[in-house]
Formats: structure tokens, C-alpha cells, sequence
């Protein structure tokens, strides 16, 4: 599977990397990215020979894995007969994606608005709801991440939005559910659903409910710790915008597509359906850019004779849309929902769990199916992060140091402030899964050393 | 090259088109979609067996026409051996994509940082911009589109941003030239330019220069109609962005890589180089999903130490790298850009202004290269458009019935308010261009219809 190490043409991507790419989120004189060879299901490789298994999912999008043969023909197929098509047309790739989706998707979001990627989604979501309910302002979760763009990360409520908040004119921010570092000072799950829902309408009220176009939430908030939301939560939720008229618009950008071990995360959670419901990533493992907004008969009536006023030059791009097609078939013909549920609950949680015995360092496990994250702390009794929040340089010591142990073991780690999060493959095998699990066991002994 | 029509697969996806897409800029029960079964270099085919000669690039981005079989190979094998990687590595497409756009923009504009497509290249430069200046405006022409995102919709000046417009905090429209339609009273081409950067530096001093970050231009404005810049007017804008300590902002989604008989439209302007200059579409053809900001030494020595805020899950996305890496290589060894420009010059050009002389509804002829615009009047005199601005139903009739004429006659014209553009592929052969010219000719018949 691994080819021969190839360091000469790994030198010259590297220095073409660094004299001409300018990279995501990083400042561009002081990051070395390693130049990747080749991959293909659960692992990649350098040019040096280094193999890694991927915790990581790239950015949790390779629901099934790297390189899977069906979704590359489909890919190959596709180009050799319809590459690209403007939006403006029907196409067999993109009728048959749209179908695919809205079979999948909760209740009655049937109309599928098809970008290329999480950010526009969540930007047409929300350009949805304020013109469907006439009303300005929308409600997000500081613990949360909705994309790059201007009304994306006006959303977000990591520090990713600092440098561009200007204001967050038509933004409020809300503390959701989070037991373990409880907004409400909660002693149990029952306890921070109550309150995290009184916070939430005691939040409406004082804005004016007539205000407020919609509220979004991560329906498992991803890169901001996997908090799965109390029982009730989100229920309450979809009652509070039900009796104000607001849209509950729910972000499955990360937690769709099989990552929870559902088609959906919202399935987990009995009769819950959004007005809206974005979704990219898992749709087609990110083979091909593609995002989109799952919509409901009342929001879409709200454009039936009223031009709906958005729209992008690659909407519903047929290449994207036939590896969307090709990606689900896969995951409903092998089963890759069903095993990501079964290795979530045999494998990985109960792993995790034995880690947390053994490694004073983990502080919290949780999470469900393919969707994990270890809260790594200093302390188990006073919660106090390893590092602090939105930590750099010095001290993020402790984190950059677990994660060079784990990278030594051949294992690529998802980390993200005091936490990292396995987020492999849904279809990982079980193999696979116990290697990652004991490399990231020789990996905390970095992280214990900083325990007090 | 067509096959056998199969109008009962067409019926199919149009069924489910019309049952599950959600399409841009539209009203969804207002529209009823053609179902495409084909595409190759300048035509595409329906189910009923109807071929079409496209003089509208998709929405101006197949530059290199569909189907093109180097490039179909080059996406072939990228997705053999890596469909798809995380943006925090160095990679071989992604490297080499980088090198290339870099080797062909102008100046010192030698960092590429990729995006989908051309919304997400001017949220990420307007970004750098005011990151870069420390300062909060942006200032934006009326005749203008730069995407349907939060930010780039409030810059653009068209009427699609009206429903999205909350107050356009931090954004300042302006005039920019056109002297068929002067907002300045000008007789002639020197007198436009004087009193548009007169305007310009009005408004600046007004607005006060110290707020104003960024100065954000098509270089030639596509959709908003096709108005190449009087001689001296773009080195005007670059002198007072440097008198005022402004950063000058390129958009070449629609106008870059070949469309204008140039690499790039700024090639035009002797000597003039932006501080950032955005691309999408034409770089890769939009076989996929591709765009991206090239940015000048000065603008990326301040995310050099320091990390820039802004990134996408798919930036850099290889596959639409290893279609970029392709498309630049085709166009290069296949003359494109040199066949543009003079079949703009000797076909397209001359054959149009011919057309304008045997048709009175056609007010002007202007454009360069692949990129032609033609502005319907009801009067050559006073310039009356043949549509009012932002017409629809029943005063858009005469637009309507232009485009009914040209579909009948087998040509799928660009049409945007009281103009059709003619921008088909770069690499359109001189018969198919004549082909189309001849059914504009028929075409025209039904707009003189409804000249005064
Ligand atoms: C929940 C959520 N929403 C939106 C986004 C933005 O998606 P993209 O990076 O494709 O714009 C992300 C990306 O990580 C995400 O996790
Ligand atoms: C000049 C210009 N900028 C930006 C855009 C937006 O590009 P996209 O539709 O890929 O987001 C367009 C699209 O037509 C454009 O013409």
C-alpha cells in the first residue's frame, strides 16, 4: 500500500508549499507542513515513509475513508461524461444526489440547496430564515464553529471570530448544555437541560422573540468539544422556536452523514426535525466540494413565487453530486452508519474509557459512534484545563507535546485547545481502531506529565 | 458527439429536479429547468435531441469549453491516487496549482490561498485587507458582483443584494466609469476617467482615507455589464490607494484566465498590479470547485508571525488543483489566451458591431477578447434601455422574447437586464463563433420589435 519513500520530490512540494501556498488559519512563517504522499482508507503516508493512521478524518470529513474505489469510479465516471454544468439546469448527478438526501433527511426537509461547503450553507440557512420570518437577528452557541465566512464566523463562537467580529451586528450568543463545564452550575443532565433551556428563553425574551429569525445549533457541537446535548434539549428547543415563530436551523455540517452512527445526529433524538438543516463533509467525504441546506415545505414555500435571493456558480456541481450519489450508496450497501454506531459503543468508548482509568490526564470521555473526544486536564477534581483556553506557544506546550507522542506512534491526532478528539473513518476496522487506541495510550503518558 | 435523445430519462430528471433542488436566484415554482444529457467544447444537448451553441460559458467559467479530454485525464487520475486531503499539508496538485497561478499573476503577487469558488476569494481578501490596515471600510462600485456570502454580497452593487442588505456596515459604494452610461456627464473617454477618480477621491476624502481599508474593482466588470476601464483610470485608483495607504483589490473571478485575451485582465493596464487579486471559475474551468486570493509580499509579511483568521475545509482541495494544474497547462500549450484575443479582435469584435449596424434596438458594442456585451435600447438616441433596471414578468417581455429567439435558433444566450453578453469559450472555433453570430443576427429581430 505504501509506496517507496520519495524524499527529493518531497523537498521540491515542500518548497513550492512554502514559496507559493498560503495556508488556513496559521501564520505562514512558522508552520512546517509535512508534505503527504499518498492515502488510502484509514492512513496516509509522507515522502520519508512515515505511515500514519488518520484520528482525524482529515477535517472530519473522510466518512469513508481515503480513496474508496466505488467513489473514485463514480468520480472518473462522472468527468468522463459530465464534468461541470452551470446551476441553472437539471442534471442527472444532481437530481439524483438531492433525492438521495432528502430520503435521508428528518420530516419534511425535502429541497435540497446545494453549495461548496459548510460556510455557504450555513450562510444561505440563515439568509433563509431572516427573510422567511421578516426578522434580524439569529441566536448561536458560543461553543460552537459554523464556517469562514462573513455570517459564518459572525456565528461562531470560537476565537477563529475575534479578528473579524466587527460588532456582530444581527448576532446574539447563547450558552448551550455542557454538563462537565456546566454554564449553570448543574449537578446532573436533567438539571443542565432545564436550565440551558430557561437560559435559552430567558435569552429570547429579553431580545424580543419578535426579533430573532432563527436560532442555530451544531446538533452535536464538533470542533468545540462533542457535547451531545442532555435528553429533552434540543425537544425544547424546537418548542421555544415553535411558540415564537422562530427557525430552528440545525448545523450537521460535521455530525451528518454518519459520523454520530445515524444518518443523522438528529435521529438520535426522538421526533426533533429543523426547519433547516445544513450539511458538507460526509456527504461525499469530501472527494469533491459540496455542502448544502436541507429545506422544509414552509421555508420553501416562502421562495416558490418569490425569487429566493442567493445563489454560487458551482451550486449543485455535478462532479460534487456524483460522488455525494456514489458516497451514500456506499455507506447504505456496506453498512458504514451501522458500524460506526457498533464500533462507537463496542470499540472506541469503551477504549477510551479504559484510557481514562489509566491516564490521570483524561479528565472527561464522550461522545457517540465515530464522534469522541478526551478533555484533557491538569486536575480531575477542580476540571482545570490542560492548557488554557486558546492557548499558543508556550503554553500549549503540554498539548504539542502529547501530540508529537502520538504522531511518533504513528498516530495522526484531531487537537483541538485542552482536547483531542477520535474522529477516524466510520468505516475503520476494528484493527485499525485498537492500533489507534494503543498509540494514543503511549501518547497520554505525554500529557500526564503535566497533571499537578 | 450527441446521442440518441431519451426523453423519458429526461422527464425522470426533471421529476426530481423539480421535487428536490433548490435553485439559485430563483423562484422555485416559477421555473422549469431543461434537463442537460450532454456537454462538449462549445455545445451542450438536451433528452428531446435539441443542441445548443453556448454563448455563455455556464455562467462564464468554461473557458476552455466542456468536456476538455487532457483535463477529464488529469481529474481521472488525481482522483486514482489522492481525491481529496486536509488543507495543513504540503501536497504535489496543490503545491504545483499554487506555482503556476503564481508564475502568472502579476508583480509580487506570488501566495496563493485557495477557496472554493469566488465568493469565499473575496470574503478571505476583504479580510486580509482590513487585518492588514487595522482599518474597518471597504469601499465597492455600483456596476458590479463579487458573490452571494455575507460580505461579498453587501459589496456588490446589483440588485440581488437588495434582500440580503442589512445596512452595509463597512461598506461604501461608489461610481466607477462608463462612459456609454456616465454617471459623470462625460463626452469622452479621458473626461470619464479624470472624473471618476475625481469622484473616487471625493469619496475617500469624505468617507475619510484613514477608515478605509481596501478599494475593491473588478477589473473589468463581468456581469454588471462588461465596461472595460478608460486608459489611465485603474494606474489612478493604484496612485491614490498608495497616496492614501489603501489596499487595492482585483476581482478576476469572471475576467481572469483567458476571458479577456490575457492571462489576466490587469495585463491590459500596462504596469498596474493590485495588492490582492481574486480568481475562481476560469482557472480550472469549473470542472471543480476552485478559487482563491493571490496576495502581494506586504499583505502576507502580516500573517507571516502572526496567524491569518480565515480557512475552509476544502481549501486547496486537490482534485480542483490537479483540474487548475491542467486547465493552465491546456491553455498555455493550446494558445487559448492568444486565441481569444484574436478572435475577439478579428471575429467576434468586428462581426458584432456589424450586427449593430443592421439592428437598431443594439446601443453599443463593447468588450475585448471572449468578453462582449451588447446593450439593448429602445431608442440609440436617448439610450432608453429595452428593459427598465431589475425588470421581471411582464417589462422584461422584450429581453424574453430575444432570449426565446436565440434558443430557437439553436444559440443559449447570456442575458442580464437590458443586455446579452457574448462570452463563450476562450477556445470557440472561428466557424461555431460565426454560427453563433449568424443566430444573434435572427435573434436581434425579435428586440428591434420593440425599438420606438
Ligand atoms: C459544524 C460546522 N459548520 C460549518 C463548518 C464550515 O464548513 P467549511 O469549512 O466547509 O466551510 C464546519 C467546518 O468545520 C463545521 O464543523
Ligand atoms: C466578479 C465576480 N466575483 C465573484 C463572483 C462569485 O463567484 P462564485 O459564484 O464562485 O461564488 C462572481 C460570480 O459570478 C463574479 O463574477
Amino acid at each position: 500500500m505504501t509506496p517507496q519513500p520519495d524524499p527529493q520530490l518531497g523537498a521540491a512540494v515542500s518548497a513550492a508549499d512554502r514559496a507559493h501556498v498560503f495556508h488556513s488559519w496559521s501564520a505562514q512563517e512558522l508552520i512546517a507542513p509535512l508534505a503527504v504522499a499518498g492515502a488510502e482508507g484509514s492512513y496516509f503516508w509522507d515522502y520519508e515513509g512515515n505511515r500514519y493512521l488518520d484520528f482525524t478524518s482529515g477535517l472530519v470529513y473522510t466518512n469513508i475513508g481515503y480513496q474508496h474505489p466505488k467513489v473514485v469510479a463514480a468520480i472518473q465516471e462522472q468527468a468522463a461524461t459530465m464534468t461541470t454544468f452551470a446551476p441553472a439546469f437539471a442534471l442527472e448527478a444532481r437530481s439524483e444526489a438531492a433525492r438521495l438526501i432528502a430520503e435521508r433527511t428528518p420530516g419534511d426537509l425535502d429541497k435540497i440547496f446545494f453549495t461548496n461547503g459548510g460556510a455557504e450553507a450555513v450562510e444561505n440557512a440563515t439568509r433563509m430564515a431572516r427573510l422567511h420570518t421578516g426578522r434580524p437577528k439569529v441566536l448561536s452557541a458560543y461553543r460552537s464553529y459554523h464556517g469562514g465566512t462573513a455570517a459564518a464566523i459572525n456565528l461562531t463562537g470560537d476565537p477563529r471570530r475575534w479578528p473579524s467580529d466587527n460588532g456582530s451586528a444581527g448576532v446574539v450568543r447563547f450558552w448551550a448544555p455542557f454538563l462537565y463545564r456546566s454554564p449553570f452550575h448543574s449537578e446532573n443532565e436533567v438539571q443542565e437541560c432545564e436550565r440551558a433551556l430557561q437560559h435559552l428563553e430567558d435569552t429570547l425574551v429579553f431580545e424580543g422573540p419578535g426579533t430573532i429569525a432563527a436560532i442555530i445549533l451544531e446538533t452535536v457541537p464538533g470542533t468545540a468539544g462533542i457535547m451531545t446535548p442532555p435528553p429533552g434539549y434540543l425537544a425544547g428547543v424546537r418548542e421555544l422556536c415553535d411558540r415564537y415563530g422562530i427557525v430552528f436551523i440545525l448545523d450537521e455540517v460535521m455530525a451528518g452523514f454518519g459520523r454520530t452512527g445515524a444518518w443523522f445526529a438528529v435521529d438520535h433524538f426522538d421526533g426533533v426535525v429543523p426547519d433547516l438543516m445544513t450539511f458538507a463533509k460526509g456527504v461525499n467525504s469530501g472527494y469533491v466540494p459540496l455542502g448544502g441546506v436541507a429545506i422544509s415545505g414552509a421555508v420553501a414555500e416562502t421562495f416558490a413565487k418569490r425569487p429566493y435571493p442567493g445563489g454560487l456558480t458551482y451550486s449543485g456541481h455535478p462532479l460534487a453530486c456524483a460522488a455525494a450519489v456514489a458516497t451514500i450508496n456506499v455507506m447504505a450497501e456496506e453498512g458504514v452508519v451501522e458500524h460506526a454506531a457498533r464500533m462507537g459503543a463496542d470499540v472506541i468508548g469503551p477504549g477510551l474509557r479504559d484510557l481514562a482509568e489509566r491516564h490521570p490526564s483524561v479528565g472527561e470521555v464522550r461522545g457517540l459512534g465515530m464522534f469522541w473526544a478526551l478533555e484533557l486536564v491538569r486536575d480531575r477534581e477542580t476540571r482545570e484545563p490542560l492548557v488554557p483556553y486558546n492557548a499558543s506557544g508556550e503554553a500549549n506546550a503540554p498539548m504539542a507535546a502529547f501530540a508529537a507522542a502520538a504522531k511518533e506512534n504513528g498516530l495522526w491526532p484531531f487537537v483541538n485547545m485542552n482536547r483531542t478528539h477520535v474522529v477516524p473513518p466510520c468505516n475503520i476496522s476494528e484493527a485499525e481502531a485498537k492500533d489507534g487506541l494503543a498509540a494514543l495510550d503511549a501518547a497520554l503518558d505525554a500529557a500526564d506529565a503535566h497533571v499537578a
